[in-house]
């Protein structure tokens, strides 16, 4: 996890946030979503102990493996829906506000885009 | 996670184990490697209730996306390390055997790469 | 190739394309791009005929399978490369013109995203 | 294509072959649905021709990408089928012949596997 320079990035890629933070921050794309996503991920969390558990009693190869797919297709999914969500609210409120802040957005989109489809 | 089923998998997609069950399950294809993949999927386990926490302080979804890919990178790793120590084993095990057990083997894993590969 | 419904999905995908069709299609995401785009397909074929010729030669497996990956991942590129010029560009004036129009380009975009990254 | 040291891999990669290569080339994993690889190859080169047209004619970015998708996708089943014919065919041959030329041949496909599931 990287998470040492986050915050850092967080300014640097939401240049619209000011010192009204928090008001802002309660506005992420996926804010209508938080649950539903927290619900995904503890149960992703579920898979990855699980995964451990068969290790630890010696599972057939095959069946861990594809338990290990089926875990990695939710991440995915977890990835998608928050990068839609993020189209959907904050690169479409920047666009609306200036084409400049707009490409930024954009710019930080097609990097996000490319770490998913690992390119 | 599906569990149920595993145990009568397990005999099914091995056919070679027998009574002698715990025996042979020493001899999986990551048994040497046992505590790495447990050390692995440990911080991946970590890395998933970072993505939690994350979600709950309403971060930047592009950072939150990126930790995401960073999760499925590293559980696709074991996979594919499962895989080959699989190959490794298990299949040289099956070639020195019956060819019957080898193909059964073999079609075990076709279907286990596409699973990896998400066709 | 699905081609059949391609003209009428363009033109239901595309609700401001009017009679004026012409005009609008000059200013596709990808226009500025054009020659590169073609360029790098060309590039693409001759790899796809190349794996053809390798097959005809009764090459080494692993060698093809190498080179398949290699154009697997150009295709990639390009997927992602058209993804991301549509954004920059249709995304951008959606977000301009009025809030059915932009959510109905996002909701096609997500779709898009989904099935490059094959979920 | 990285053609110009095919040769020299492939002495390298499968040295049970000797001055009788053209006997031994006849037994490539997938020489039995060669007819079926090279069909199946001839169509996405006519797909990959297919989406040149769709640039050149300004058609829809969406349709194009999910056209990409689909030749993406049709050359990563060519690459898992190679795959698991190798597996089959000459992977077992080597492993059933000597522990080394198996293991020799296993760290091959570890690799291989690698460059389709993008690693």
């Amino acid at each position: 996890m990287i998470t040492r320079t986050d915050e850092h990035l967080d300014t640097e890629a939401s240049p619209t946030e000011s010192a009204n933070g928090a008001a802002e921050r309660s506005k992420r794309g996926y804010a209508s979503g938080k649950d539903d996503y927290l619900a995904r991920l503890r149960k992703i969390e579920g898979q990855v102990r699980g995964l451990q558990k068969m290790i630890e009693d010696d599972r057939w190869c095959p069946h861990i493996v594809t338990q290990v797919a089926s875990a990695t297709r939710a991440l995915q999914e977890v990835a998608v829906g928050l990068l839609n969500d993020h189209l959907r609210h904050c690169v479409m409120a920047a666009a609306k506000g200036s084409n400049v802040d707009g490409q930024a957005q954009l710019d930080e989109v097609a990097t996000t885009i490319r770490q998913v489809v690992r390119l």
